[in-house]
């Protein structure tokens, strides 16, 4: 019974029979009509007018989206906790040709305009110093937290005012607008986001991530840079392919909605003295003592210890409602 | 009736039904039992002790080989018509941190040792040069020829002699090897060869490649360079699972070998006067007149010209036999 | 006697006498009151207004003008045996973070707007190839041929219908300039040049070189990129206090003036029949066979073969008036 | 009264006769017997064969000496305050194509061997994580603290167990050798260091820094990146000259025992009570109230504040003594 990680969860039906529908079709690159309605049924979703790329991973997606709005003499603020700084193996470094990453602190990875302030107060404005020229936030946060619009405005407020862009990490966005339940334009541009990391592969595609530019100018380099990476894949209409399968009656809300209520159910389980943060999305984070992990494990479930003392339990679109049940009645047993 | 490139050929049956099957593992990244099957897979195939790594694209394939042989600071020499060269949006640049191509000549995209030794010796060997560290061809070439065994070791013997590293950029390695005959082996190793990138996508697959590094020493570095360029899938069992269909009963020969018989059929239909050079794989050049161009075109056959007054045809595991039988016939009759 | 290079020939008298004055001022980095006086100063020769900017040398003056002008995913147009290309060790490479250089041909590193064409036409217009961002020309050239205000204008005209910017490696503009007799405006700006590598170091100076941009807002960014690479030295008054002892009454003319009557002189002596290029600046290519070279250097005259049979007599500011006569002499002797 | 930094002092008498005295020399880049000598000389210095190579910054020594011990998929341990991670402008990273900074704590910019490992443990051994492969430290530190040779050492031992490698930025290195009295050996290579930006700038230098490789193979790949990095001045000679003429005769330790006497006398002055931490080179840290530190500044001392209540107050070799007299009294009296 795994809850270890979204990011190993099955493809989802309709994924699957979309590339089996791609496979009659025959343009190369990002030529073939189902690519080419990408930024169609993209502007469609977040009401207004986008560039939307595939890319094979979120790291990709993030990485080229930092490249184009750093240059390699910036810097970038992110959480301590943020993917990009943490688990990419300094990918954004690669990509943006040498930028730095300056760390906020926040409860949850979660950043405000104080903690961000804080940082930027860190920097001269010399040209000693990497001046910053981006903010990426991550909505849904590696600890299942998420920004409202509000939240995400007030700091593309102050990107406004301090000349910074505005990068979010979507990787679990699908989460975040499950939750959230409001417009995605909301979480976005209306709230000053420049681009965004929109995640499939967790939320039941196999292959295929966005990279949303809001600013569309934004975009124009990419499409080189995505080549330049290996990124521009041969046969992109699979990419698309399952990006629009899971854009398809919302698919893509359904899924994510799916896996929330899975991990809210552990949350309730748990009970609020084992939860270290509110379970907003898909992830769960709860104290249990070495004895206990143990024991769960004995009982078939595998997660992923999460500092000393702490579990992480994630669930996804395709959690099975029987081990979430069995992990529900083991944690209210524990 | 497309002619155009075997890029877009669809992915084989095989391979739709492999990815379904992996639809039911859950282990993330290259973690999965298929993915870690690879490099014992792949080492029999070669008859030695590989590593063995899937990408997406065979630019990320090619580049992630290049930084793996070459330096910063040094240079890669390759064909003057080199895919590396022409067609990755200096993606080798991207990923070696700005080493320097240095072209040579020769005729369909061929070099030969004393090719390779020209463009050495318009090396000073002092630090105001990027010094040669490797040498880097395509078999079967951009212009659909083949190098044998014999003709890659003589070039192995030099690369050995100079202190090069030898890359293969085997987009069409199945078609070189359906064609030649011989063991992958005489093809790699045996005649030198340090890394290849070895193709799929063109030959049946979906979205996968493989990295091969007959060094195992060389491809540690490659896995931190994978994951930084966003290389490293989070459901990368679906690639493995590609490649493993197309491994299974030699596949990857049978496709091969059918992409080829079309090509051979369409260049004994040319003629040998219309041929710009003998079709030893799976792509036909011929010379045909604008006029003569435009009637196949009128006809519903689709290709790329190549130049004035030449024609590139492409054949593919899937060409349609109608198709072929029908440009057959319409070559045979200009 | 040295006739190797004005590389290595020794700083002028008002050069070292400066170092001792700017000895007395303590401000560091660019701080300093020459420092700061520089841009007015180039903006006074130039007639408009300039970013002038020191560097240590022509290599680091050339590439931060390149990273300027070109991002990391185009290309930069230059001549085959440009100093860019050939001398550097792919600086521009690492200094734009991987564009390509592209090389067009001419007579004596030489290009003209129908060469530059040429180049641009092998470039297709797609995400696969990077696209030309810069044009780069060395004045006077690799050979010691001169760009005259209108050939660089018709060059300068090219690049703004092709939307190209337009770099002068100026490692010897001040023997272009002397050659010339014409204003520095009109071998930059007016004729279109966004950025000049103006050189200090081979025309009296001991180890500062000057960036200068004709459109200050792409300055902006040089200020970071100077740093980050290592090149903006704590005392850089010393590096300011050269470059002003050089312009002061026209020293740097003077300079050159020498330097290129020396080439006369030497070019003369030789003959047309003997004279590989004209020698317009301080550059003379003469033929010789192995055998005179060797007389010439049994008589105590430093020099470097140029490719066979042919020899680069290179004069200075500080060329040994009898070194110079005797090599008149000896060369209008064989 | 300039207490702003030693950057900024005069270049020494000795200094300015042997740039004079280079001027009568003529081979370009480093092939002139100066350049040539150096290896010998530092072998000498530092009882064991070196590579040792000149640049004209202290920022360009480090990042070399960063990008041979560190791979762009890597990441460097180095303090919180440590110059390459906050006076540079991301160098480091421009230099090594993108490896990370993790930075360390502890008192006066010093790390111990707990808390590199404390940064260590937070890097997970997997390829999502760009892994340690050096440490950075320097001596004395930005906040004038030594390394004692057992400090040192432990660091070393812990390197080799981590297989990490050790670099000093030495930028006042002389000012810890002067302190601490022991053989230069001491503090590098016998102590397991790796690589050596030894300073002499700010030390009494125009424009002179030393990077030394006490593993000379790491010094050949440098070579080349110099030069890629703009930093083989053409006149090199007066570079080799400079350091050679602050070598003669222990030059280079007379003068920093000169500055950090003047910061002995300094501290002593301010009294145990304002000395945020120990006078162990040539910077002096003070607690002065706003009112104290504008009282200073009235009366003609120049000097940093240093975060709120603090101000810096560097000497140099050049320190006028009646400068020094004024500001102990003044400080006596505060």
């Amino acid at each position: 019974m795994r809850f270890f990680s979204d990011n190993a969860a099955a493809a989802c039906p309709e994924v699957i029979e979309a590339l089996s529908a791609a496979n009659r079709m025959d343009t190369a690159y990002d030529g073939d009509s189902l690519s080419r309605s990408l930024n169609a049924r993209f502007s469609e979703l977040f009401e207004c007018q986008v560039e939307a790329l595939w890319v094979a991973t979120g790291t990709a997606a993030n990485s080229l989206a930092l490249a184009a709005l750093c240059p390699p003499h910036g810097s970038i603020v992110c959480h301590r906790d943020a993917h990009i700084h943490n688990d990419e193996c300094a990918a954004p470094e690669f990509y943006t040709h040498g930028a730095k990453l300056l760390v906020g602190e926040g409860v949850g990875a979660k950043l405000t305009p104080e903690a961000v302030q804080e940082v930027l107060e860190t920097v001269r404005r010399d040209v000693h110093q990497a001046q910053p020229h981006a903010l990426s936030i991550t909505n849904a946060t590696e600890y299942g937290l998420v920004y409202t619009p509000e939240e995400t405005a007030a700091l593309g407020d102050l990107c406004r005012r301090r000349g910074l862009r505005l990068h979010v990490d979507g990787a679990r966005f699908a989460n975040a607008g499950a939750r959230l339940g409001c417009a995605p334009a909301e979480l976005t541009w209306r709230a000053g986001v420049d681009a965004l990391s929109f995640g499939f592969v967790k939320n039941g595609g196999m292959s295929a991530e966005m990279l949303i530019f809001f600013r569309p100018e934004l975009a124009a380099a990419t499409l080189y840079r995505r080549k330049r990476a290996g990124h521009l894949l041969s046969k992109g209409r699979y990419l698309a392919a399952q990006v629009l399968a899971l854009l398809e009656d919302d698919l893509w809300l359904r899924n994510a909605r799916s896996a929330n209520a899975a991990a809210a159910r552990l949350a309730a389980a748990a009970g609020p003295d084992r939860l270290v943060l509110p379970a907003e999305a898909n992830e769960v984070f709860v104290r249990v003592s070495a004895a206990e992990a143990q024991a769960l494990r004995d009982r078939g479930f595998d997660f992923y210890d999460w500092g000393p003392g702490e579990a992480r339990l994630v669930t996804s679109w395709d959690s099975d409602p029987q081990a979430v049940a069995a992990l529900e009645a083991a944690l209210a047993a524990l």
